[in-house]
């Protein structure tokens, strides 16, 4: 009586089939590597992914093996998305703005051994290729008039697909077969290999689609500001061929008004980091003519994103905003802050308060939180501790590791602090190596620096705890004013103090230039302790 | 590099857990077995099922039994819904309205051992216990209160729910585990047995909740008034939890007023066979005063939907038809008629055109038209032919059978026949057995039973194949005329006429009381031509 349903492994290559039968002249808008505006559509896209999975087998490549893609969101890249995967072999994004060692380790460690670079992304490999061991051929990923100058051995991409006719089946195979690879940029020691799975990414694509969390159809356009790079690429590439969704790509100019330009091709749904937003929300205010004729919604996520982005997109703009969680180690979809009818029936400003959290988790993502110890801890939206994933989707063994990511009933640390509500909503609260546990009690890093921004003449901050002698650590501001301005210290921990209880209010502010960012545009907490260390600061008093 | 996500089996008890942590307090609203309507939430009916399944175990249940339950739509069928399934065995859903001999060969077949049963339908099932081999326990779904007088050796299921605290774990298992069983109503030959895996169902909830396709979400609130027992209860027992909605049980009372009454309790999306809406529109018809104060959407499925009734929930109620297309082999969903942009952008009338077709189908539903020789038909909205269907949650055997159920491709027959067009959008026009062939072209069965329906004096038609020694076929109608109503043939001709070219029109009118059905409630053609052979009909002129 066991497994008489029947047997149709979950492959990505299904999905792009689906959109291409099903939703075949969906528009998808792409500014172009080369630059101008070029419109195909889902049918297109999978002719092309299918050359593109002929050409990379008539250059050898096989099933398990692995091509390593550096290059920005264009249509392009969608179908190298399919056509790697197509042809059995892993796609490992690369992220051109990992530092030089970073690079060259991630592309040795995954075992590239066919780069695809976007041709102004080219320089980056030349400089890294004699370190590039096992790579044996660069494609540039542009047409033969748009052909960069280069040294190395190189095929032009759109001369290989030319090549083919497309007529060609997906490589088969079984759906926990390697589909993508991306590396986690860990803010200490070497990236991790993330290995997505055709039946992880399948999964994952089909919990994100819910009504509940991206919500995307057939009548959506999306546009992910956020790079394929990105842990994932939040995965769009996948959820908006199987829902049918209309995409717009929006290429490598990240400036408000290219981005402005490329909404206004019908996108009503869009997702990227709160500093893209804020970006763009700056322009705006400066361009009052300027409204959204198309835009919906905006998914924001990869770090905690302030109340007054959400504020203005919605009183503003009229665009609801969903505050999302995820990481690269979950495909990465974790939470995403949808209303439930608990919240639809709240007044407006206890709503707002419900969105500073990054919301509840879809069908497929348990969460649990604990404290050190590892005992599970009440989900009260009080009580913060270490969060915990387990689903599907979510990283089992990190590439080459050799050992399990997880506990031993499956778990696998977030490395990050949050507290959940009686509803299901998680409020990030910290990285856990960022916490500062001051007199035996936790104080939110991010909540100080949330309060913080929130002082007008304020452009970042990050809080870190200082060694104490008495507390164990206390909490520090360290601030970048916004330009032309020299906020004054009290008035930074006077703000701070309306939201906090007396003795979490920092013990001193520090002010610089500029925050050591991570690859990804992470504050580097690492950085900038040991940059306290080595000036010797001391906490005052 | 294989398989290094998590292995997290897909099993429907996570469904459960996923709507008690998430949507706890989710109002599950049910018109009793023993009547009166109670208020419950996920949470409860989570604990109730945990109880269940100790209280199966307790009575010596076990992975891989099948536990046979007869019962209509309440909260305490949810329960058991996940009871069964989360003691490892495989829910067996019994149709009440199956004949006699039916009823002990699916019992039988399927090799249930116990049977849960409400207690107005226990009688069914002490008519048949003596030839009940394997049945070794009967549970009747009520309290002591309400407990029948019976012969038969029952226990009581609060009894024994009462009994046991929840404070357990859902058995563990393989993905591709039998969860339940419901058998295809056959109008030739035996029910046939279709096992769906937790897999199967899973994978089929989450393609269900699709915003394209039933598009549940936390805010809705759905009532089945399908039965769980028909065609695995289209699903709704497992999207409903997994989007986090809320649920309207209906119970037994299937009367228009009482369905109102459910209908009132806040129920956004509804879904039932056409018949069910023909007896409550007309209901409203007669009760003027009457609306729906929160009712959207209704699905309607399991035969062919008039446009009138579409036309009405639509234009006079504001509430969107969502047609739909499935079998029991399927999970059943294949396809829903939401509106793809193309069909958006139509004006009114050709909407509702659009709307006349079962829709698309989402992703993992794989279809395909061919011509008898299995030679693949162009989707092009005019070519007709046999349905085929292959995905994740299709039967690949019927129970016992010992044999595929498909092709060598991995393709089911669907039985039915249907024109596809380039926008995806199915047309079934026949089950293939029906259709008629006449001078080498196919007529549509289901196309001359709607155009026939249309005349304002016909209650039913059934249009049907008779031998010709020319044509080889030529249709016949064959029809029950509306209470106090005298129709002339020629004017349903000219009905009929009016959509079709004149060689399809059918040769002849042929007037009955009633027509025969099937358990649930098809026409039987099967029965008809026999009945039209008995009396030697032969064609005019």
């Amino acid at each position: 009586m066991h497994n008489l349903m029947q047997d149709w492994p979950l492959r990505v290559g299904a999905i792009l089939d689906h959109a291409a039968r099903y939703h075949a002249k969906r528009p998808i808008i792409s500014r172009s590597a080369e630059g101008p505006i070029i419109r195909t559509t889902w049918a297109d896209i999978h002719l092309a992914a299918r050359k593109c999975t002929q050409a990379l087998r008539r250059l050898g490549v096989k099933p398990g093996d692995v091509v390593g893609v550096m290059a920005w969101n264009t249509a392009r890249h969608l179908e190298v998305w399919y056509g790697v995967p197509g042809a059995g072999a892993a796609l490992h994004t690369l992220n051109p703005r990992l530092f030089a060692d970073q690079m060259a380790y991630v592309i040795d460690h995954a075992g590239d051994s066919v780069l695809m670079v976007d041709a102004d992304l080219l320089p980056l490999i030349e400089a890294l290729m004699p370190r590039l061991l096992k790579v044996r051929q660069v494609i540039v990923l542009t047409d033969r008039a748009n052909m960069p100058d280069t040294a190395l051995d190189v095929l032009c991409y759109e001369d290989l697909v030319a090549a083919e006719d497309g007529d060609t089946d997906w490589e088969p195979g079984d759906e926990r077969d390697a589909c993508g690879i991306c590396y986690t940029s860990g803010t200490t020691g070497n990236p991790k290999g993330v290995v997505y799975t055709h039946r992880s990414n399948v999964i994952h694509a089909l919990a994100s689609q819910s009504p509940d969390m991206l919500g995307l159809g057939a009548a959506d356009t999306v546009m992910p500001v956020v790079p394929l790079f990105h842990a994932n690429g939040w995965s769009i590439g996948y959820t908006a061929p199987l829902a049918g969704a209309s995409v717009v790509m929006p290429g490598r100019d990240m400036t408000p008004p290219a981005l402005y330009e490329m909404l206004e091709q019908g996108v009503t749904l869009t997702a990227a980091v709160p500093t893209v937003w804020l970006g763009l929300l700056g322009w705006l205010r400066d361009n009052p003519e300027k409204r959204f004729s198309t835009l919906k919604r905006v998914v924001i996520g990869g770090s905690s994103c302030p109340r007054a982005v959400i504020e203005t997109f919605q009183d503003t703009y009229g665009v609801q905003v969903l505050h999302a969680w995820g990481m690269t180690e979950m495909s990465p979809l974790g939470t995403v802050c949808s209303f439930k009818p608990e919240v639809t029936a709240l007044p407006h400003e206890k709503r707002l308060d419900v969105q500073e959290t990054v919301g509840h988790p879809p069908f497929t993502v348990e969460l649990k939180i604990t404290d050190d110890d590892g005992t599970r801890l009440p989900e009260n939206g009080e009580e913060q501790g270490k969060l915990w994933t387990r689903g599907p989707a979510v990283v089992g063994e990190y590439l080459h590791a050799g050992k399990s990511a997880t506990d031993a009933e499956g778990w696998f640390d977030t490395g990050d602090v949050a507290t959940i509500d009686a509803n299901g909503y998680v409020r990030i609260t910290d990285r856990s190596k960022d916490v500062i546990k001051s007199g035996g009690e936790w104080i939110s890093s991010i909540d100080l620096e949330n309060a913080a921004v929130s002082h007008p003449e304020v452009a970042e901050a990050a809080a870190i705890g200082v060694a104490h002698p008495k507390w164990d650590e206390r909490p520090v501001l360290v601030v970048v004013p916004r330009p032309g301005a020299s906020p004054d210290k009290q008035s930074i921990l006077d703000t701070v103090a309306r939201k906090f209880a007396k003795w979490q209010v920092p013990d001193d502010v520090i002010f610089v230039e500029e925050l050591p960012h991570t690859a990804t545009g992470k504050i580097s907490k690492l950085t900038l302790r040991d940059r306290l260390a080595e000036m010797n600061y001391t906490l005052p008093g």
